[in-house]
């Protein structure tokens, strides 16, 4: 099972103070390129794996999603989506995502937000998420970014006068122990390739990648995004399941 | 047109010395993980973009392909091919790839080494050789990493005792100006999301991306390439025309 930070205490305290936490998708610089990909949730089965707070479950529902599955690992996360739930077409449960299972060709759209970086099995994860999707399904999901996570520990150093940010041991893949917030946070590392190959090898198609990098917009309203420009921190995905495998 | 650092002097001295050119394709650590993703040639009309000496034209023959149009900006380059080649079948041709028109539907597998990060407009290269390519065809392609790249000029550093490499300007995409060899080799960076969705939104299918790292074997019998576990040189992708695209 994946270090279930979100139930420390400490760490809790602190990371809802977030901009992401408090102001929930309007708080991420990236949530604009990720909505504007989207495909249209009228009437559609939605899991969301590691749903934190609730903001997309909520977000899918009042943009037309029949109902949603909305999954995360933590009491705490849950506790507060929930209070800020009245939608009975939300089901928040507690779920292990190393363990998941799901009724195959059960869902329409699948997403996730920063939370696939704590798993470790991401093979399995996505041959599950690929099964319990109808053909024709996307599966959308944002990650830390490769470059952002291969080396063991990784801040901000300067290089010829410019802000730069260190890779190393990209292509050792697995555990990476970061101190954020609180000590030793435990998530896996997996090179670009790899995380492509697995989707395509579970037969998903990839439809659009993008890593996030500060707009021009961004820039003028809020300037502290603007060292992003030197380093992708997020990766997102958008794959989707052809409309011509056969239904599981 | 991209710079011909190719017909510099100085440069094609330098560079004749370099394993991958004395030795060929089996001087290129990478070139086995390549290979065993090239699709059977057996009766294939082969284009290779930035032929160099001409070793994989040859390789391709070797291995059943019907002809091969091989081109490249260099004349030195192409000097020395056509010397080392006895085979009407390849037609070795100059070409500024930057201004590169094929005839539709008439190539059956597109091939390009080390030589796209040296085009400045991707996507119409991209979009000439989806349009001629036959259906069911695949486009396999290696380049510098854009992890390799982005900042404007890098090299190794020491950064918490590991080899590291210092990544900035990531997002920032276009010129490059290295000092490789000779000083001021001029290339473009893009970040590795533009390089994938170009191909996507050409019409290709992404099947594979690889990254290369050194194998076990490797570690044994070339020391000299541990290093480039610490952050990928090189980007492959090989992308594929549907089956059922509409051939032009």
């Amino acid at each position: 099972m994946p270090q279930n930070i979100y139930d420390d205490l400490e760490f809790f305290q602190k990371y809802i103070t977030f901009p992401r936490q408090v102001k929930g998708l309007h708080g991420a610089p990236e949530w604009p390129n990720i909505r504007a990909i989207i495909p249209n949730l009228t009437g559609k089965r939605v899991v969301d794996l590691g749903c934190g707070f609730g903001w997309f479950a909520r977000w899918a529902r009042s943009n037309g999603a029949n109902k949603v599955l909305a999954l995360d690992v933590s009491e705490n996360m849950l506790e507060r989506a929930r209070l800020d739930t009245k939608d009975k077409a939300i089901e928040y449960r507690i779920q292990d995502l190393e363990e998941l299972q799901l009724p195959g060709a059960s869902f329409d759209f699948a997403y996730s937000a920063l939370a696939l970086h704590y798993i470790e099995d991401f093979g399995r994860l996505v041959r599950i998420v690929y099964n319990a999707l109808t053909p024709g399904s996307h599966f959308i999901f944002e990650i830390e970014h490769p470059i952002y996570m291969a080396a063991y520990t990784a801040e901000w150093i300067e290089y010829r006068g410019r802000k730069t940010w260190p890779v190393n041991a990209y292509a050792i893949e697995g555990e990476r122990k970061n101190d954020w917030l609180v000590k030793g946070v435990l998530k896996y590392h997996r090179t670009m390739s790899m995380t492509i190959n697995i989707l395509i090898a579970a037969g998903f198609s990839i439809e659009q990648v993008q890593e996030y990098s500060p707009s021009q917009q961004d820039f003028s309203t809020a300037p502290e995004l603007a060292p992003q420009i030197e380093r992708p921190i997020f990766l997102v995905v958008s794959c989707r399941k052809s409309l011509r495998a056969s239904s599981s």
